[in-house]
């Protein structure tokens, strides 16, 4: 068990050292295994405390697991040695709420009053899923999870606000139940789906029409699960329009050195 | 069991009314039971930010509940009608980090900057463990639960840091296990105890000398247990000498209308 964490550590190390360096731009999934992997926005300060305040008041699709200081790009309770700048594999910029480019670092972009917001992601439950025995299909056919707008109110934070982004995986349905009380142990990665079944009660028109990533079938003796998702957030602050905001670029996560079953994602030396 | 939350709901909007009209100015202790109640901190929102990432690399001792809108004092996701300059029983005021008066409505004292932030509080486990039949000395006996500063150290946020405080309840050894599996399902309420047994080692020099509340009797079949502490929060912002900062008097908590068992904290119609 002590050689495994040996080995995870180094191998976070090395991963992390060839990202910063810009010798890895590739996604993140099934990287540093049981690692806490974090959905990134960083936005200028003015409207940092809105931000929060509406992820604090919509805690399943926005959970947060750390923020930075102003104009600072260490996020010392993720790990002792983060800096946001360079450590995403892959970053998108979006100017006055509308896709600029994408990069593989930011140093160039930093400012002085930018601030970082790290929310948890799906890679925590559905590593957790897995490992239950319940197979996630896009997973294993190397697709990126299926993502849908819905009619599901937000609750307005500041001057965010909108509806819900969900994911759905399909389930049989005997693994429901089981799937859910596994994703209620990670509050901090959406924790339980929102919705099981009939896409039409949440306001999704067609399952084979995916807003994002790439559609799944649904096989006759399953349903469709659905978990709010972190693109939640991104859509509410592209929607408002600010000046500068970057994000990950999908499925380009940030790998933190916060273990996945942490009580409390809160890295200690 | 639709009759008792028709008598609860009942009872609740009655004591919060005599709140309201200030008739009501006494502790909350046991009052609408299993409803969430918060410790509250308002300041001014240039020192709400640090606040909120005080608070959220802290989680133990300060679990975000709730945040009003600046100058707003409602909060509607703690409940549809809360008024925070009138909804507490008793309020503190603390001007540049000296405590300056007890009042039992803060309407005179509102400002258009202020930010209210709600934290959980110990009552919800308390419920939860007198339901499992684990006593609580101090409330046998009426008494404040003891608390002390520590040497345990916080995570700095922004302006705000410093160290844990802590309550303490003694157990008997065999209630100790079970105690923490209860605890730990209530993270936005302190979550698990932080330290079991020698008071000594999270530097608690004489536990019959605490820094807030009354000494409780500690037996020879019983360890003491310690806690993160909500007053771990209104020390520092007191440390942090700001211009005017308005809590809740000690025990004198806001009654919300949230279900303390909600997986979300979030109020719905």
């Amino acid at each position: 068990m002590q050689d495994q964490d040996r080995n995870t550590n180094q191998a976070m190390a090395a991963l992390r050292a060839a990202i910063r360096a810009g010798d890895y731009s590739g996604h993140t999934a099934g990287l540093a295994p049981a690692k806490l992997q974090c959905n990134i926005a960083i936005l200028p300060a003015a409207f940092a405390l809105d931000f929060l305040r509406f992820c604090l008041r919509n805690p399943k699709p926005c959970p947060i697991v750390g923020v930075g200081e102003t104009g600072d790009p260490s996020l010392p309770t993720l790990g002792p040695d983060i800096d946001i700048r360079h450590d995403l594999p892959r970053y998108r910029l979006y100017r006055d709420g509308k896709f600029a480019e994408e990069v593989t670092d930011i140093a160039a972009h930093w400012q002085g009053d930018m601030v970082t917001v790290a929310l948890g992601c799906s890679f925590t439950f559905e590593r957790a899923l897995i490992a239950a025995g319940i197979p996630m299909r896009h997973v294993d056919q190397n697709l990126t999870v299926p993502m849908y707008r819905t009619g599901l109110p937000l609750e307005q934070g500041g001057m965010f606000g909108g509806t819900m982004v969900v994911s759905m995986r399909p389930l049989r349905g005997g693994d429901v139940p089981r799937a859910v009380e596994i994703c209620a142990r990670y509050p901090a990665a959406h924790g339980a789906p929102v919705h099981v079944g009939d896409p039409a009660a949440i306001g999704i028109a067609a399952l084979d029409q995916p807003d994002w990533g790439e559609a799944v079938a649904v096989k006759p003796d399953e349903v469709p699960v659905f978990w709010a998702c972190g693109v939640t957030s991104q859509n509410a602050l592209l929607s408002a329009g600010i000046p500068l905001v970057i994000t990950h670029a999908p499925g380009h996560m940030l790998i933190s050195d916060i273990d996945e079953d942490a009580a409390t994602p809160i890295w200690k030396p």
